[in-house]
């Protein structure tokens, strides 16, 4: 059983496909703490969530519920390119007065919608997804949807490939109860949530302990602390994985230098990275520290 | 002049009023990137938009349109509390059968809907306004708005406050070309972004050039470079103005370090922060250096 952030036929559920495995029932909810919360409760195994958009921005709302609540980490993630199809009646062959969607879905047409529909009165609607089955009541000429939408709504695509960025990505993420964590596949991805001191420095202080062990950070953002003021926490996301030793002696370092930190995931990286991590000299280092604080060696 | 992001009777124009000059005539744009362009063109001398929601997160069209194009720069910034008020017809004293709005505006008032109108149905729109003025209309029963509405609309407050998180804050920026900068006031803002090369500890060289100069750090945001893959553009705010020593002397540290770093301004501070950064020491040291250098000293 997998959760995604619903209704049907929008982006997300398109990215739970994606992700999902092959015998996966899959449940919309209609809030991303929802779906969450149902991974908590043991009421579905995963969840599949909206973490970073590149022309929206991050999800304050995943962001927040992942940060908070008991713990959830991610094992699986996927980048989606964020295109539009015009949904139409089938058979549908008279002009199109009336146009539906979300206004998110709406402002990333519009240059289209100014070029190909200049007369269509624009109309909107409280998601994709129902903008798609207004347009199946017949209460409006066409729909601005995910392509994933056709899979639902017996409806036929006028258009596709009509926004007006033409490399606008969305990152999801699939989300469990903490358990066994995916192998390390060379190419991964750690998310870590960290709350900082409200001190001059400190999260400079954090970032040189992942620079001095070679670590390449692919995403920084702050938040502030909810009820604590001039207290932020900072998202952080950076290439390589918990098992592996330069990674895993970061963490350590982010754990005693942050009131509190928590441990969102390592995942293969839906694109190619960096490589992994360079962890020559953390093993024969280890090794050399025993030696010598056993008087075997100097 | 003062351009803002329109429609009108939303919480932009809001910030507009409170950041105007008495006899400034306020014009709403469509988009953040239409404002900006109306002030880089001389259409009007400042624009307010907003920068920065606690609940939805940063606001990337104004971030990304700030740091391309010509340069502008923040000379005020104000800050708001999201409430929202039930706007009905004048003397309607039927029950609420239909509430509209920005879908934004509808999840942010969930919990008071449920229940206090459990039995309305809700309609979305495409802006705050334009619920509101489909009310005035006569096509809903009431609209969920920014309280500056009933300026705009001869609409009446059937409740106020009605937002589920009450300590919900936008931040928004008066925006104008460069100029003569705002006088320091000793509790100033200012606000910065940098491009930093695809590379190990970049941002942690950054960071450590602001926290040597005990410089706090009160926001920072990572973006994707558009079109250059793995670069980024961090967008840092930080307490104290340029014309101090220790910032002015960090910001220079910045342009050695950034391939590309562009000012976005120093404005006094709407919420107090942790006052003036400690110059004490920049202009010793700096005379101390002209003696040795000129053989005066040692």
């Amino acid at each position: 059983m997998l959760a995604y952030l619903g209704p049907q036929g929008t982006f997300t559920e398109q990215a739970a496909r994606g992700l999902a495995k092959p015998d996966d029932d899959l449940t919309p909810y209609d809030t991303v703490p929802a779906a969450l919360d149902a991974v908590r409760r043991g009421d579905v195994d995963a969840a599949c969530v909206p973490v970073e958009n590149s022309v929206e921005g991050a999800v304050p709302a995943t962001m927040d519920a992942l940060a908070s609540g008991d713990p959830l980490v991610a094992v699986g993630e996927i980048v989606l390119p964020v295109r539009f199809s015009i949904l139409v009646r089938p058979g549908s062959t008279g002009s199109v007065k009336t146009v539906t969607s979300h206004p998110h879905a709406l402002a990333q047409v519009r240059s289209w919608l100014a070029k190909n529909l200049p007369e269509a009165q624009v109309v909107p609607s409280s998601s994709t997804a129902a903008g798609a089955r207004a347009v199946l009541a017949g209460e409006f000429d066409a729909a601005v949807s995910a392509p994933v939408a056709v899979h639902h709504y017996p409806l036929e695509e006028l258009a596709t490939g009509v926004n007006d960025v033409e490399d606008a990505k969305t990152r999801f993420l699939l989300v469990e109860r903490p358990g066994t964590l995916p192998a390390p596949t060379g190419s991964d991805r750690t998310s870590v949530v960290v709350t900082a001191a409200d001190r001059i420095g400190a999260l400079s202080e954090l970032l040189a302990e992942l620079a001095l062990r070679r670590i390449n950070l692919t995403r920084i953002e702050s938040r502030p602390t909810k009820g604590r003021l001039g207290e932020y926490r900072f998202y952080i996301d950076l290439d390589g994985h918990v098992a592996e030793p330069a990674v895993g002696d970061a963490l350590a370092a982010l754990h005693r230098h942050c009131p509190e930190t928590r441990f969102l995931g390592s995942y293969p990286r839906a694109e190619a990275g960096v490589g992994k991590t360079d962890d020559s000299g953390f093993e024969a280092a280890a090794q050399w520290l025993t030696k010598i604080r056993t008087g075997n060696g100097a």
